[in-house]
């Protein structure tokens, strides 16, 4: 490897980095536990990978845990350029997927050729959602925003008037990944609505 | 395993997750890259999980970066009750200690004690910089506000009057986990000093 090419690598590398530092930048809907302000992508994927490491017990047996907390980092990346969507926006959730894969062309395509393709593979795996690393990702992803809103009595669900019906949807993905997580993240919905905090 | 064993599991996993939320609250004196505000210290760890990954070519040959990224995202936690310390303030830096040893005691108790010991061993080695992966993981720490820095024509260099041979002690322990990363933080130091940035 020459010198040149050597700095040709770490240049495209620091361009990356530098890049999704705007990652701090893009606000979700829901808020923090504490309900003091939105939440941001960056601070939601440090929170994800370590919710990945805490609860790697109730993934599937044999799943590659440090695959999972890769693609949790990486799996927002794209909204720098295409903004978060609600989930329970679905015009905008189909309008989203070019959108996205525009944004992955783009910023994984700052790295090097060969680690450009290492991430964008991590990231095509989570959103196919169909590896039990992806699975648990997505799992932990749909978990988070509900343990939020169950702490803030309702948070995002009474102010984008979200029901259970909804909630219960996205439930059943969480089972998917984690039949545990699952059945913790229905108590959850299910004692919002016995409390009035979220719609029946 | 009995229902009740595993329910107890879980709920000490929960508990310990929703206090980690708070570390998205825990301030940092530098700046996001584009000097809109200050960072917290969860979004700075998924930058450096990142980061981690990214360069994981200049670590010394044989460095498990899963562990790496492992030590990066647990590393700030402490902060939670301990506060974050302002690395070129070194009575403040030996106070710290002390402080940051009872969080880990609180913080990570919270969690099933198989796991307690498993994220505070993470911690340990972090801090005791002894292990490869711990010479790499603290290496990016120290590069990341450089870099932010940098982009900042001095950032809180100059707001906090550090000069160039403060920032230059900090250079030798990014060097020590990675000779090319070092040599890139030089450059930036230079760089500074040079565009009258950062006080010689």
């Amino acid at each position: 490897m020459t010198t040149a090419h050597h700095e040709d690598r770490l240049s495209g590398q620091i361009q990356f980095i530098l890049e999704i530092d705007k990652l701090k930048r893009v606000l979700r809907r829901n808020l923090l536990i504490d309900g003091s302000r939105r939440e941001n992508d960056a601070e939601h994927s440090w929170h994800l990978g370590m919710l990945a490491l805490v609860m790697a017990e109730h993934a599937e047996p044999g799943v590659n845990l440090d695959r999972v907390v890769r693609m949790l980092l990486v799996h927002d990346i794209v909204e720098i350029d295409a903004g978060d969507t609600f989930i329970y926006d679905v015009v905008a959730v189909e309008a989203q997927e070019a959108a996205e894969r525009a944004a992955a062309d783009r910023i994984f395509g700052l790295l090097p050729g060969d680690q450009a393709t290492e991430f964008r593979a991590l990231w095509d795996e989570f959103e196919a959602r169909e590896t039990p690393e992806a699975r648990f990702a997505k799992a932990l992803d749909r978990l988070a925003p509900i343990m939020a809103n169950h702490h803030n009595e309702g948070g995002t669900w009474a102010l984008y008037k979200v029901t259970a019906r909804q909630v219960r949807e996205k439930v059943a993905i969480i089972s998917d990944g984690s039949a545990t997580l699952g059945a913790f993240a229905v108590d959850l919905v299910e004692t919002s609505v016995a409390r009035g905090h979220l719609a029946p």
